[in-house]
C-alpha cells in the first residue's frame, strides 16, 4: 500500500466527516482536507424540518461542528464555501474554487473521497425558478425559508409526501399555516404499501392538511401569490412553495472526471468504496448501492449508510479490509402522533424485482393490553414462500414502531426466517411489550400459513370472492359491528360459534374475520376441520378497512 | 403417531393456556381438560404489581380468560380450583383434587403437560408465617396483600430486589408508604452487573426508599409491628412485609411419579419439551432449560419463554416437528423512570461459566441530541476476544431501552459478531434515534478493540494503574470538571492537546479520559501516534462513577 501523505475529502457532511474522522484516528500523519461548498460542515441535515417547526428551538443546535472545532479535534483542514470544480485523474489534483474570494487553486491528493451529496430535484416545470418556491436541503435553505415565513404567509403547498415532505408539513402546521400537500403517487410515503399509509393520509387530514394524491405539478404561476396548476385541472394559491420531491446524486464532478455512473445515475463504487477511478473513493447519496434483497443496484439516500461508508472509505485508504454489505432500506417517518417505519422492500419493490412473496398483516398493541396507554401497531411482513425467509416489514402506530422495525431489521439483516421470529427472546414486562410480541405473532401467523393450518384471503380480493358467492362471517360480537362490516356478512360470534354450526352451509366457500385476525384463525381452524372450505381474512376488518380507505 | 383422544394440562396460566389454545386449532376432536389448582386462568401474571400500584386500575383486566371464555371460544374444559395430586404412569391417569368440594377423582390421558409454574421461595426463618408476611405470585396473594394495605398500614419491607422486589416497591411507593428494599447482595437485579445497577440504587433512594444491600434477613419477630432482624444487627420495623426473594419451579407433582428432574432442579425436558416418561410433556416456569450463549441448563422464569413452549408441546403432540432453541434470558425491569434490561450473560456468569469475554461501556442518547428530549442510555456489551461473537448485553436508562436490548436480543439469537452490530441498519430520524446508534457505536468501538486501535483500561482497575504511576488525563472541557474527576487526573482538553503535547512525559504511561469515551478514544489514537503508551477509560468518567457508586 503506498503511503497516502495527503488525502483530500469533498464534502464536510455525514459519508465526509464521519471519512475524515476515521481517518485521522487512523493516520496522524496524513494532511486531510475537507472541501465543502457550502458554509457549513457536519450540519444536521435531518434536523433542518424540525428547526422550521419549532420543536429545534435553536438554529445553533443544528451545527454540530465548525471548522475550526474540526481543527482543533481531528487536525483537519476544513474549508468552506470551497467547491471542487474538477478532478484531474492524470495530475492527482482538483480544481478548487474558493467561493468567498473567487480565487481557484490546485490541491495534489494520494487520495480521494468524493462525499458530495444528493441534491433537491428540481423538475423543469414553469415556473418553479420563483424565489418563493424552496427546498429543504442545508442550512442556508432553511435560512432562506425561514426568513420568508413572515406572518403575512397564511398558505403553503408542498410538493412531494416522501420523507423530507411529511416532516415539512407537520412542521408547518405546528406554525399555524395552511398547508397542502400534493405528491403525484396515489400515496405519501413510498416505501410503504399503499394500504399502509391509509392511517398516515387520515392523520394527516385530521391535523387540517389538504392531501392532494394522485396530482402532478405542471406549473406555478407567479402573482400576489403562487398559483399552482395541477394536471387535473386543479388549481391551488400559495403564499410559499416547498418543494420535496426527492434527491438525485450529485454526480457531475465523478462524470465530468470519467469516473464509471451506474445504471440508477449513482456513482458506481464496489463493496469497499472505490470508485472506477484508482485512488477515488465515494460514499454517501452520490453512490449506488446494492440492495441486500433486490440484489441489485439502487439509490438509497440515508444518513446511517452515508456514515458508515465514510468510515469503511477511511479504513480501506489506511489497509483495512472494511467492506459495505449493501443497503437494505430502513428508514422512518413521524407523521404528527404517527410513526412510520420499513425495512427490506415493499410488495410493489418484490414485484417489480420479480420476487416471489407471501404477506400477513398483524394488528396488536405495543404493549400489554392490560397495561395502561397501549396503542395499537399495523404491523405487515413479507417473507419467502419456499424458505421462509424475511424480505421486508411495514409498521405503523403511535407508539413502539422504531423498535419493531429495528428488531426485523436486525432479522433481516442476519437472514432471519419466520420461525426466528417466532422463536425470538424479546424483552418483556407490561410497560414494554407482550410475552407475545406483535413480532413473534408475526411469526407464528406465518408458520401458520407456511404449514397450511392458516388459509388467508386477502383484503383486496373480498370483492371477488363475494362476486364468486363466498359466504362472509364476521365472528366479532355485536357491539363491535357498529363501526362497520364486510358487505353481506352475517355475524356469528367466535362464542357461539361453535353452537351455530347448523346455521353454515358447505355447499359454498365461507371467508371469516375478526377486527384483526386472531379470532378469524380461531373460527377457519374450527370450521376447517368440520369439513368447511373456508379462509380467514388477512389482517382482519382493520386491514380491510385500511384497503377501502385508499381505494 | 397415537391417536390423542384426550389431552390434559396441569396449569392454566402461561404456558397451559398456550398450549390448551394451540392443541385445539391442531384438533378439534381431541378432548383437552385443563387443571388450575387456583381460582383463576390465564390471568396477567406479570401485571399483579402494577395493579398494587394503582397504575392498573381494575382488578378485572388481569384477568385475561375465564373458565366460560376459554370453552366458549377453544371448547376447552377447565377446571379451577383443581389440584392434580399424582400422575399414575402405568394406567395413564392423574388424580384430581377439587378443592371446593373436596373430592377427589382420577382422569385418563393420551398425552399430559405440565404446566404448575414456580412458587415464591419462603427460606425457612423464623416468624416468615405471620399472617403479615405476603408473597405476589398470582391474583389470592394480590387480593390478600391489597386488603392488607389499609390506611393504617405506613410502612412495608420488600424482601428481594429482582423484577417482582423491584416492581413491587415501586407500587409501594406509589401508594405513599415508607418502604425498606432489603437484599442479600451488593446490588439490585441480579441479570446485571453491579455497576450498571448504580442509577437504580440511585433512582430508588430518590424516590425515598430505604435501601438495604448487602442485608440478609435473619428473623422476623412478631409485634404490634414486624420486626425484621438482619444479619448486619440491623433492624427494621414494618407493618408489612412482601417476600420476592425469587421463585422454585413447581416439581413435587412430577418428582412424585418419578419424572427426572434436571441438575437445576427443573423438570428435565428435551427440546420438543418431552420428560423423561412418555406421554408426558412440561413447559413454562416449572423446567430447566438451555441457556444458548452459556451452553448449559438454567432456571429462567419467563412468560414469553413459557408461552412458546406452550405452543411446542401442543406441536409435538400432534406431531409437527416443532423445537425450542432454548432461552437467552432477555429481561427487563421499570424502576421508576429509568428501565433496566439485559439479555444474555452478564460478567459474572460469563466467569462462571469459564466463557472468555471483552467488554465495552457506551453512553450515547436515545436519540439526536439536537432534538429535544433525548436522554442517556449507558450500554454494556460483552462479547468473544477471538470471533466477536456477542454474549451478552445490559442497558439502562431513560427511554430507548428495551429497543436497544431487543435488537441485541435478536443480534444474539442470530449469532452476531460485532462487525455485524456496527452494520446494522437501524431506523433514524431524529426523534428515534442517530445516524450512528449506540448500538453501531458498540459494535464500532468494539470493532476498534479487536482491531488493537482502542486500548482500554477497565474503570475497576484504575486505582492500580494509578497506584503504578500512570498519568491521568482528564481531555473533558474545564467546564465539565466541576462534577468531578479522576484522582490526580490533569485537565488537557482535547480540543487543545494537539498544542500541549510538551507537557506530557513519554516516560509513564498514560490513561486518558472523557465523560463517556469517544474523545478519550480519540485522544488516545492521537497520542498512541505521537509514541505514547496510552489507554482510553472504558466508557469514560460515567463509567468510572457508576463503578465508585457501588464500591
Amino acid at each position: 500500500m503506498a503511503t497516502i501523505r495527503k488525502l483530500l475529502i469533498v464534502g464536510g457532511v455525514a459519508g465526509g466527516a464521519s471519512a475524515a474522522a476515521r481517518a485521522r484516528r487512523l493516520n496522524e500523519a496524513t494532511e486531510i482536507i475537507v472541501f465543502e461548498r457550502g458554509p457549513y460542515v457536519s450540519f444536521a441535515n435531518c434536523g433542518l424540518p424540525y428547526h422550521l417547526g419549532g420543536e429545534i428551538a435553536e438554529r445553533e443546535s443544528l451545527l454540530l461542528h465548525t471548522p475550526e472545532s474540526l481543527s482543533a479535534r481531528f487536525g483537519l483542514d476544513v474549508r468552506v464555501s470551497s467547491e471542487v470544480l474538477a478532478i484531474h485523474r492524470e495530475r492527482k489534483t482538483v480544481s478548487v474554487l474558493n467561493r468567498v474570494t473567487g480565487e481557484t487553486y490546485e490541491e495534489s491528493y494520494d487520495a480521494l473521497i468524493l462525499a458530495p451529496g444528493a441534491a433537491p430535484i428540481r423538475p423543469p416545470l414553469p415556473g418553479l425558478d420563483d424565489p418563493r418556491v424552496f427546498t429543504l436541503r442545508n442550512v442556508p435553505d432553511l435560512d432562506r425559508l425561514m426568513a420568508a415565513m413572515t406572518p403575512e404567509i397564511k398558505t403553503v403547498s408542498v410538493i412531494g409526501g416522501g420523507f423530507i415532505g411529511l416532516e415539512t408539513v407537520e412542521a408547518l402546521r405546528h406554525r399555524g399555516v395552511a398547508v397542502h400537500l400534493i405528491e403525484r403517487a396515489p400515496q405519501v410515503l413510498s416505501p410503504l404499501d399503499i394500504e399502509m399509509t391509509a392511517p398516515l393520509a387520515a392523520t394527516l387530514r385530521a391535523h387540517g392538511v389538504q392531501l392532494h394524491l394522485d396530482e402532478a405539478l405542471t406549473r406555478i404561476d407567479a402573482g400576489e401569490q403562487l398559483h399552482l396548476q395541477l394536471a387535473s385541472g386543479k388549481a391551488i394559491a400559495a403564499d410559499l412553495v416547498v418543494l420535496a420531491i426527492g434527491v438525485r446524486p450529485e454526480t457531475a464532478l465523478a462524470a465530468d472526471a470519467g469516473l464509471e455512473l451506474g445504471v440508477t445515475g449513482g456513482i458506481l463504487v464496489d463493496s469497499q468504496q472505490r470508485t472506477s477511478a484508482a485512488d477515488i473513493y465515494a460514499v454517501g447519496d452520490a453512490v449506488e448501492v446494492q440492495h441486500v434483497i433486490a440484489g441489485k443496484p439502487v439509490l438509497l439516500p440515508l444518513a446511517g449508510p452515508a456514515n458508515r461508508q465514510g468510515r469503511i472509505a477511511a479504513d480501506v485508504i489506511f489497509g483495512r479490509e472494511s467492506r459495505y454489505r449493501g443497503s437494505q432500506g430502513t428508514a422512518i417517518c413521524k407523521v404528527f402522533e404517527l410513526t412510520a417505519a420499513s425495512t427490506g422492500l415493499n410488495e410493489r419493490a418484490l414485484r417489480a424485482a420479480g420476487i416471489a412473496y407471501r404477506k400477513l398483516y398483524l394488528h396488536a398493541g405495543d404493549h400489554a393490553g392490560y397495561y395502561p396507554g397501549a396503542t395499537p401497531i399495523s404491523l405487515k411482513i413479507l417473507f419467502a414462500p419456499d424458505t421462509g425467509k424475511l424480505l421486508g416489514a411495514q409498521a405503523v402506530g403511535e407508539k413502539g414502531i422504531d423498535k419493531r422495525i429495528d428488531v426485523l431489521a436486525v432479522a433481516l439483516q442476519a437472514g432471519m426466517t419466520v420461525d426466528d421470529l417466532a422463536e425470538m427472546e424479546l424483552s418483556y414486562a407490561p410497560p414494554y411489550g407482550s410475552a407475545k410480541d406483535v413480532v413473534n405473532l408475526a411469526g407464528m401467523a406465518a408458520q401458520n400459513l407456511q404449514d397450511g393450518l392458516l388459509a388467508v384471503l386477502q383484503a383486496e380480493d373480498v370483492a371477488q370472492a363475494i362476486a364468486d358467492g363466498t359466504q362472509i362471517i364476521d365472528v366479532r360480537e355485536p357491539e363491535e359491528i357498529a363501526a362497520g362490516t364486510l358487505p353481506g356478512a352475517r355475524n356469528l360470534p367466535l362464542s357461539g360459534l361453535r353452537g351455530l354450526l347448523p346455521q353454515l352451509s358447505k355447499d359454498r366457500p365461507l371467508l371469516v374475520y375478526c377486527q384483526v385476525g386472531l379470532r378469524g384463525y380461531i373460527a377457519q381452524r374450527f370450521l376447517a376441520q368440520q369439513g368447511y372450505q373456508v379462509r380467514s381474512l388477512n389482517g382482519g376488518y382493520k386491514t380491510w378497512s385500511m384497503w377501502q380507505q385508499v381505494q
